[in-house]
């Protein structure tokens, strides 16, 4: 019967990283390898309170069919909230998603077929690939670094081979932490304006910055070309699977009927428990105390970094977002780390599976948000026992060069 | 730039039943369009227990990032009820979906190419066309009629024409209210069986039967190639957008995959709660009254129809479900007469949509689920004062015949 699979089900693959978090959801592993929020700032008690509210009012509406956009209200509290930030967009502009992932899918559906060209930063999120893959887009990856994307490498690639979309995270990048500075964001914006292709902005970790100052949008930068994804799931709860899209008009109406036909509206129950929530409680209080906790996270690991990594190991401070990213000597293998550091009872995902043409590589994604200050120092001081017993293959190398090249010169 | 979009986005089209469902949401209209549950019997408070309690006990795991598969408890749930039906089904051949719909999404995805062929109802649901649509299949309308599927049909077009897929809807079928006969169920899967083929067995309303035996599931009588899709939008509340489908197992990886790739996880919150509330309270008990009224609903309408509607209409009674098909003398406009019952303040969805190939069609579709008793008397008169305001096409047909023949006689 596997004949009857369509051509696109053989894009499909077991992720690698889904073994990997498979293997480190044990209890016993202290795991850095996921990207889920901490639990402990989710607004339960609020939440609660929110649901009951909801369904002694108005059970009949909040339990029933609902609209393919998403509710009304809840657009118009996003609109609001971009207003806030000096971005206007109409709510009709908003379509409400089961989280970004399925905007990513949503896109793919309306506007991929087989071959079309997708740029994307390398090292680049895993969702974004997974969603696209299954329309079988050509993938052009643009060396990300932490200043931004590589535009020159942007530009040479677009000359040989046309692209439909650029996806881009540019705040606190997943994997790489990476914030695309205001100078690099205006010198994209510049390279694409113009050209017949879109610029997909995600941004679920925006509201999670803890240091330094937002850089502007593209949504400022570049309006009419700039699809900009956002979600509930790390300012709020990702069980709720709330995010949205916000497109074009010419685009938006394709991307309802797509909507639509996919699985008729989002959770409504949800959008209508989330709603009361955004209007009863202050966000922004929430958003202030889990910023405070990222902030301390994140330095705990920074600091355990310093105190156990080898001093070779790269580590760029985060201003926010969930992630860090290590780099470490050349000719390190992070695939053999992973194993050394399960044996150590603690897991991370190593590089090679976020750039689209690696078996192996010598970097690797750190999440900071999901284990305790405690738990992170003791996690990091065994990933840093698991490093040591590697062999330093970059001084293998260079040994075996010295001796090919003393060789040469006897 | 609309030059993005891809060649799957051009099958997007605006459907006209949207456009009724719209006209129809103005509460001065009497609708009989919709597919809505009775919200009166929502179990808002046992609903907002659930909640409370699941958030209170549990908050960091229910609002948390979930499994791709859904909540093994929730699929255990699903597998002990089909065991109660006489069903063995393991609950790791169960995939939790957002509602039916993405069910629907999913397998389309894994299993068509453009060109594929999908065998359907003639009148069929338009929810499967629309979500099957956007993977460009080719179309194989086969008659259905009170007893079911016409098989002779199905098997002529399956001789000049192969079928991925077979979609069928044998309990309460949605738009005509048939339900397969056993013997039509058993000529079916003999026509199949060992057919490289899978037939899909949407079953929502099969928990609605209010009168008669239940016939066996093609589950039972095609195992090896019947996916089943399941939901708890009718049974409990839409707005959760819960559904499942089962697969066998050579498809259930894929199809896993698809819907990680898709939106990871449907919404895991309501998972829990859904979940909590079939533990503690009797869903037996809640759908006996909801087919207590269902039944009650129906029967107002047959009543009403015999009372308001021209002699010659004929509607068989349902025996479980949420519509009646009524179909009127051959020749009657039902896009005309909904013109006219929407200036009496009454809406239903003419039969044309349901059909692939036709622009208007003298049957049509009532719900009778979402109005109580005094209003489905209200709205019925109205439509048949209606249908008294429009042409007997026929009978002009039958005089411009007689006048025809008159002539050619003289």
């Amino acid at each position: 019967m596997e004949r009857l699979f369509s051509a696109r089900a053989a894009a499909l693959r077991s992720s690698f990283v889904r073994d990997i978090l498979k293997a480190a959801s044990d209890p016993a592993i202290t795991s850095f390898a996921g990207g889920l929020p901490n639990p402990v700032h989710f607004p339960a008690a609020e939440l609660a309170c929110a649901a009951e509210r909801v369904l002694s009012d108005s059970a009949g509406t909040v339990l029933q069919y609902s609209s393919s956009e998403g509710l009304g209200e809840l657009r118009e509290w996003i609109a609001d909230r971009y207003r806030d930030r000096g971005l206007n967009i109409a709510p009709e502009r908003i379509l409400i998603t089961s989280g970004s992932q399925q905007a990513l899918d949503l896109l793919g559906k309306v506007l991929l077929d087989p071959g079309d060209g997708v740029a994307l930063e390398a090292p680049g999120y895993l969702g974004a690939i997974q969603a696209f893959s299954l329309y079988r887009p050509q993938f052009l990856p643009v060396p990300l670094s932490a200043e931004g994307l590589d535009t020159s490498r942007l530009e040479h690639t677009l000359r040989s081979q046309a692209a439909k979309l650029l996806y881009t995270v540019p705040n606190f990048q997943n994997p790489s932490g990476a914030t695309y500075s205001t100078a690099n964001r205006e010198a994209l914006a510049q390279l694409l304006a113009g050209r017949e292709m879109l610029l997909i902005e995600d941004d679920p970790y925006g509201e999670l910055r803890f240091a330094g100052e937002p850089a502007p949008s593209f949504a400022h930068l570049l309006p009419r070309q700039t699809v900009l994804l956002g979600s509930f799931s790390k300012s709020v709860a990702p069980a709720f699977r709330l995010g949205w899209v916000v497109a074009p008009p010419w685009l938006m109406q394709r991307l309802l009927l797509a909507k639509q036909a996919t699985d008729l509206h989002s959770n409504s129950f949800s959008q209508h428990v989330l709603l009361r929530y955004l209007r009863n409680e202050s966000l922004d209080d929430h958003l202030a105390r889990v910023r405070t906790a990222y902030a301390a996270q994140m330095q705990a690991m920074l600091a355990a970094i310093g105190r156990h990594f080898p001093a070779a190991a790269r580590v760029a401070p985060a201003k926010g977002g969930m992630f860090l990213w290590a780099t470490l000597p050349e000719g390190t293998s992070t695939v053999r780390l992973f194993e050394r550091a399960m044996a150590e009872k603690v897991a991370f995902v190593p590089g090679h599976p976020f750039y689209l043409d690696r078996n192996d590589s010598n970097d690797l994604r750190l999440n900071f948000t999901n284990a305790e200050p405690e738990a992170i120092e003791s996690g990091i001081a065994r990933l840093g026992r698991a490093m040591a017993t590697l062999p330093d293959e970059a001084q293998e190398k260079r040994k075996t060069a010295s001796r090919r090249d003393a060789k040469a010169q006897s």
